[in-house]
């Protein structure tokens, strides 16, 4: 060690120089569209190079001996912290028992983690804590590990919360769009882009008073009645960033099929759609934290929708869709009789929702 | 939905009123030192309460079919992201993989999830992407599952990354601090404070200059040498925030024993405790990232010195104390020949080291 004066050049501090720094991170490589496929595949993909690890599934399958597991993670960011219908705690019990559950495990176990800005009151830590923990206890999952961090003010955004989750998948389940054919329905548990609109309107002062909370929900429950009564589904997806839109597309693309969705069908609140209307914004594109898309075979539809309605997370499930043969398109028959094509979210209309 | 006035009264919205905030966050709370602990105790445990969440584990043991498993998470904040030895992906690899091997599990699998400042150039992405698989092929683990999000320009600061991971526990295999008993020794492999100080000399302006780098290294193979060879091994634990003298003070506390450290006995490089001793900083509270201590009975500790000195992780391993009957006390025995009591580290001298 010596005493003198501090080199500052390094060729690795990518602080001391802003020459050469190439394409930069924007929002939308965060919003679960386009960008953030292609940050996916360009980036994450060339250096986690593994076959366990899918762009488009909800969670990694892990086989151990004596059983096979799900394990998947999420960071929540989301502002503000609390909205109506929900807050970050709850999201982040939600965002990662959902990825598990529509994978077909059953959630057991969560990691939390929080990165917290210094200064924080100590009662909103605490009020943030209390909704996590009871969402666990909803969900039947415990918190079994976590961490915390302190980052110093202006150096992050009050709470940021990780989740990973472990869930027990079933012997024999076999759940993917590996298993998709032409004539598969599409259905969802219920109306589209209530929880993008809610934290919209929280958030911003936008003038618009409106009565719509959050769906963010636990659906484990839900989707293990339809795997106990219709074991036969095909897959399963939360229609979580990017929306309905976004997910089928991916799904489109994975699975080398068409799936054609009817609009009149789909369905949307009345204030959701006229809110989302005002503000040139579209459902089938906003994120939901309590909705899934479910794939059957076409005896198997009714059955799936009778247990969704009878199910509180499922009042207003509906088939929405089918697949036919193709090459990845999604096509929408519009209110109005025409099609339109639907594509991944491009941009980020709506940052920073989950 | 209303269009009208919007009312910004909420009685959940944190940050609308700033009166009755109570205590705030501190960068301590981070440190994983007294306040960490009481974090951990008052508000962590009160809603996440359950037996498999244990306050000074480094890993939750979770009981499947067949299997059991080692689950833990970790989140990385470090400042600067590059630094001398290592960078922030590296380190979001060897935090968890560290953690998992100190349980006893081989580590297998992580995911990583990434919070994004907007702006950040793709190039400093990549650089810390390609960091974080290269270690994970030295460690042997696979990347399985990730998560991207991405916050406004000064809501985040650059790149924070958690990883979570899964290892298996081999059958029989019992650690902890249950088994200390009196006369058990205690032994690191090797000298404690490169890593903290590394980044330090990084971060700030301090006209010192050091060839100091940090420890940043993934343990799960020198430990699975240990294991196999010395089975009988009471307990492990890596040495990071906090230092060596928070994590044996932690252990006593567990489990109700005294532990003496021999202050000569402890390796220290010269030049840290020269740099460290400057800055009125204390080795033994510093944060390392490729050092554990294990404790092992008086018959076993000599082949785990020898496992750890033909490692090149474990060059300058040593016996530096001894359990005795006790309260749950650590005292070192110093330089001087006097005795000091060591306790939990109190505030944050070097935040976010990790």
């Amino acid at each position: 060690m010596s005493l003198g004066d501090k080199k500052r050049e390094r060729g690795h501090d990518a602080m001391s120089s802003t020459k050469d720094i190439g394409p930069q991170i924007l929002l939308a490589h965060g919003a679960g569209g386009e960008l953030s496929r292609q940050l996916v595949e360009n980036i994450f993909f060339k250096y986690f190079n593994n076959e366990t690890l899918k762009p488009l599934a909800d969670a990694a399958v892990l086989d151990f001996p004596g059983c096979r597991l799900a394990f998947t993670t999420d960071s929540f960011v989301v502002r503000p912290l609390f909205f109506p219908g929900g807050d970050i705690g709850k999201l982040a019990v939600c965002g990662t028992v959902n990825d598990l559950a529509v994978s077909g495990a059953k959630p057991l176990f969560l990691t939390a983690s929080f990165i917290i800005e210094e200064g924080l009151p100590l009662s909103v830590l605490e009020q943030v804590t209390r909704s996590l923990g009871e969402t666990c206890q909803t969900a039947g999952v415990k918190v079994v590990a976590g961490d915390t961090k302190v980052v110093e003010k202006g150096h992050g955004d009050l709470i940021f919360i990780n989740t990973a989750g472990i869930g027990l998948i079933p012997a024999n389940l076999d759940l993917g769009q590996h298993r998709l054919a032409p004539g598969d329905l599409v259905i969802v548990n219920g109306p589209m882009g209530n929880h993008g609109l809610a934290v919209l309107l929280e958030r911003e002062n936008l003038g618009l008073e409106s009565g719509v909370t959050s769906d963010c929900a636990p659906l484990n429950e839900i989707i293990a009645k339809i795997l106990e009564k219709v074991p036969g589904i095909k897959m399963m997806r939360d229609l979580t960033r990017g929306g309905l839109a976004t997910a089928v597309k991916e799904i489109a693309l994975g699975a080398g099929v068409d799936i054609w969705l009817d609009e009149p069908s789909i369905p949307v609140d009345d204030e959701v759609r006229g809110a989302l209307g005002i503000l040139g914004l579209e459902p089938l594109y906003m994120a939901n934290e309590g909705k899934f898309v479910v794939f059957a075979a076409p005896e198997d539809a009714p059955m799936v929708i009778d247990i969704m309605a009878n199910d509180s997370l499922g009042g207003q499930a509906a088939i929405i869709g089918e697949v036919t043969k193709g090459r990845g398109n999604v096509l929408l028959k519009t209110m109005l009789g025409g099609t339109q094509v639907l594509d991944l979210l491009a941009g980020d209309p709506l940052p920073r929702i989950c």
